[in-house]
């Protein structure tokens, strides 16, 4: 097994290509020469001010360089992937802050073992240099009932702190006060993750196996694994449940205490390779869920700010919060990681607009039945059914050439019907019902298939209406190219007799069927599959095969009445 | 093969749900009823002023929902996963800005087939209504040589609109001006995407197959293949380069001119789930290769901007930037999705601080050479390579119960120790060459271990340079839980005859091998192991293993030199 192709160019050389990438993109931040230091460029800033200094492993990125700014980080420290920096580095990073004029360095870090051991060395020397120095140790995992001696580890959490204790520097007070406001608001943190799928260091296979399908509760973010259970993936809503039930379950000695009435900040993170569709799926349920609780939810973010690498997984971080800690939340920050927040509360704020009244639509339910209402009724039925069975094939055709969504655009189409039929009679003027048909495909249907079918139902609508010859209007209506076999054979029900009339259909769908079979050999013209070369379409175009499905409904209900 | 596993709650929902929970968290937006339209909570802001609606298929997140504030877009419709919205939306849309008492609507539209038809139905039948609507369409994929019919795709350049767009109408630009100055810029917007996996639409099976190791080029952001080459993944320069060579070269029909001497702002867009940290490399990687063809990178954005859900990849925009531009472009916004950008300009900002001067190391370089210089030199040479060797083995026991770096961490110091043997003496005491050697761990190491290796390089130097019988010295500074049979075998040197001693050796190192085989026993009280259940932990632990390895790599020298 090889190790997992990245975009670097050497493992030896990405962390330090990924720090000054940082650094060149962003205005204000600056690399401590010979070091893996970002520092903010704007030291001067810090004269007579408390600075502020963290780091760790890297792979956790945009952690902590990203975190730089007036009103937040002064410098951070990178080790290798995963591994603590080297307390020289630390050294001299807190040596430049001090040298920036800092009245203090405050050093904000995780709780794993080699932190601590060079955090800590570096700070012993920094303070035989004659630097005030202080440390908090952030350890606000929820994920273990009984902590080992190690303790919580420090997870996303982490940048609540930064955020917090950035703010009171940046307002001048002093370390002493910053350290204990901080070791304050620490208790009322607590961070769960759950992974889908491992990460891998550079260079290195991944750092453990998760089949398919399966998740592990309680991972940190440095891409290893605990005695957390595995489970098969929940619904975004139960394992949203789980984790926060969890994250406050009195019974576990790491819970964070949260009571009805309580308000909280929240941090829904990215562990790195989930897709930000499903983070605001996942972000959701977690303001839902607290709110079911009576938990005043203040303010939530919801992105990439701790990552582990490309783990498919989240993280969930809560913070009970009161005015004061709102108002350093919100205090204004130049770190280019920092979110674009507003100062809004999220519970009890208002949500939903009320669209604005439109005429309404000429359709709108002034039809009346006839004898031909039940036989279009069954028609519709059948070709929704149909619509619905052939989804994935649809879709299976359209992963060829394009979105792979064709089965689902038509099966919105047949929802969206399906649910009309319940409770509207079906008007026994074809015309009428191509109408509410072209009303309905235009405001459920979506797709370019929604618009084609919406200006062809209209203009058929138009045609039928008109049209003394109801038969040869819907053959006219129904001109599109790679059906145009099937309409010169149904133009003949313009002159069939009667009892002709089965058989023309008849013929109809099967030429229908042949004509999609055909758009093998066509090159599209627009749409998704323009873009590809012709030799690589090699299957029938599903809008055709769903068209044919159609028709073949039609004529298998209208046969089923016979 | 069953779909891929999602955190959503179901296929159906899984849109709304995420809409819902993009506008939960931020305070600034709320939701149509009975639509898939976000909209700025703060709709009285758009009186007298130009609205600016965008919208398209989901699957893009934070496009196009995230891009709504002050500044920004007034509204976003979202279609199903890929699909374009139904005209029922994107009118109901319209007229919500219109009543909101906007003076013009714009729509801005990516160049997609379903696109262009239903937000040109909508604003059809928005005219109808007597809104004063245009159109803009991005057009700014540079993937094919020679475009189809259905022209370029629209890719994350949309986002450059939406801001320009959003700061001029903020500023009370009518409609006509902001159209005709986007259509401007939008000549000087070129965009190229490269995929190194397929993503998957909820439900539904990945849209196409990409080998590991793979890449496709100029895949565009709706998860779709084109007819752009496969290769082999490069490294992230060679990448770049190929693809900004690709989106300036002249031959193609849609590329993008550009010269020395131009200005431009590019945007670092992840496709869904490449890691930050190859996200940093990429994003130097690109200024560099810019610079190096004399453009100025004025400005940079990098991130999850318009994604394909959990697409590896990453496209690449540049817009050409005139000081207009670029006033725009700093614009103030509220967009939640829009980054914390400084408005200093990247190319030739100075980014290196040099550290403060420390004062020098005690060891430094007073040493003289001696008789045992040789010896310990060949000892140290054969501990390099031994751990350089190991790297693969020790990792791989690492990520049993750790990080999967610990082969990592003593490579890092046997590189170190390397260069350092190349250009200074070794000197003859071996207490000093110890305390060189804490040193060089404590600077270069990182992790637990450097930190570990540190304190215990320096006791040990002290020890050896104080005690008169070095050999037992050495024995006492070994004192280390799963070595102490080795120790106590070592401390047999205080006593052995000189003929002896080789012995003594052999057998400690055995002992030292056996003690690190003795770990998978041993339950971790500190460092990452500890917090893993000690049943599964059923491999050696890999640092003790390391530490056998040095004492049979020094064995093995001093062997060789008998």
């Amino acid at each position: 097994m090889e190790p997992k192709k990245k975009l670097i160019n050497s493992v030896d050389s990405c962390v330090d290509e990924a720090l000054c990438g940082l650094v060149r993109a962003s205005g204000g931040l600056s690399l401590l020469r010979g070091h893996r230091v970002v520092l903010r460029a704007d030291l001067d800033n810090l004269k007579g001010k408390v600075a502020l200094l963290s780091g760790g492993g890297s792979g956790h990125e945009p952690a902590h360089g990203g975190y730089l700014g007036a009103g937040m980080l002064s410098a951070a420290v990178a080790g290798g992937v995963f591994a603590s920096p080297p307390p020289a580095s630390i050294l001299a990073a807190i040596l430049c802050l001090h040298h920036a004029g800092a009245s203090g360095v405050l050093l904000i870090v995780k709780n794993y073992t080699g932190d601590r051991l060079n955090f800590g060395l570096a700070a012993e020397q920094a303070r035989n240099h004659g630097v005030l120095v202080d440390m908090v140790i952030v350890a606000e995992d929820c994920a273990f009932d009984q902590p080992s001696k190690a303790g919580r580890r420090g997870l996303c959490g982490t940048i609540f702190i930064h955020k917090l204790a950035g703010a009171l520097a940046e307002e001048g007070c002093p370390l002493d006060q910053i350290v204990s406001k901080v070791t304050e608001v620490l208790k009322g943190i607590g961070t769960l993750g759950v992974s889908l799928s491992p990460c891998s260091v550079p260079g290195c296979l991944p750092s453990f196996d998760l089949p398919p399908g399966d998740m592990e509760l309680g991972l940190g973010e440095g891409g290893w694994k605990d005695g957390g259970e595995r489970e098969k993936v929940a619904s975004a809503d139960e394992l949203v449940k789980t984790m926060i039930d969890h994250i406050t379950n009195p019974d576990s000695q790491s819970h964070l205490p949260l009571k009805s009435g309580d308000s909280v900040v929240v941090c829904v993170n990215n562990l790195g390779a989930l897709s930000c569709l499903e983070m605001a799926v996942v972000t959701g349920a977690a303001i839902i869920c607290l709110e079911n609780r009576g938990v005043v939810v203040a303010r939530v973010m919801s992105g990439s700010f701790m990552t582990s690498l490309e783990m498919a997984g989240v993280s969930l971080t809560l913070m009970r919060a009161d005015q004061e800690t709102l108002r350093l939340f919100d205090a204004k920050t130049s770190a280019p990681a920092w979110p674009n927040l507003s100062s809004v509360c999220v519970s009890g704020r208002s949500y939903i607009t009320d669209p604005q009244a439109v005429s309404p639509r000429p359709h709108a339910d002034t039809h009346s039945e006839g004898p031909l209402s039940p036989v279009m009724r069954k028609a519709l039925e059948r070709v929704c059914s149909t619509l619905l069975e052939k989804q994935e094939e649809l879709n299976s055709l359209d992963r060829a050439a394009g979105d792979g969504d064709c089965g689902n655009t038509h099966a919105q189409a047949a929802k969206a019907i399906r649910e009309w039929l319940q409770d509207h009679v079906v008007p026994d003027c074809p015309g009428q019902l191509l109408s509410v048909l072209a009303g309905l495909v235009q405001e459920k249907m979506g797709g370019s298939s929604g618009a084609l079918y919406s200006l062809f139902l209209t203009a058929a609508a138009a045609r039928v209406t008109e049209g003394q010859n109801i038969a040869a209007a819907w053959a006219r209506a129904l001109c599109l190219d790679a059906l145009c076999p099937a309409v010169d054979e149904l133009m003949k029900l313009t002159t069939a007799p009667p009892v002709g009339q089965m058989a023309v259909l008849q013929n109809a769908v099967q030429k229908a069927s042949s004509g999609a079979e055909s758009t093998r050999n066509l090159t599209a013209m627009a749409g998704r599959a323009s873009y590809i070369a012709a030799e690589r379409v090699t299957l029938p175009d599903p809008g055709a095969m769903a068209v044919a499905a159609i028709l073949r409904a039609v004529l298998e209900s209208l046969e089923g009445q016979k």
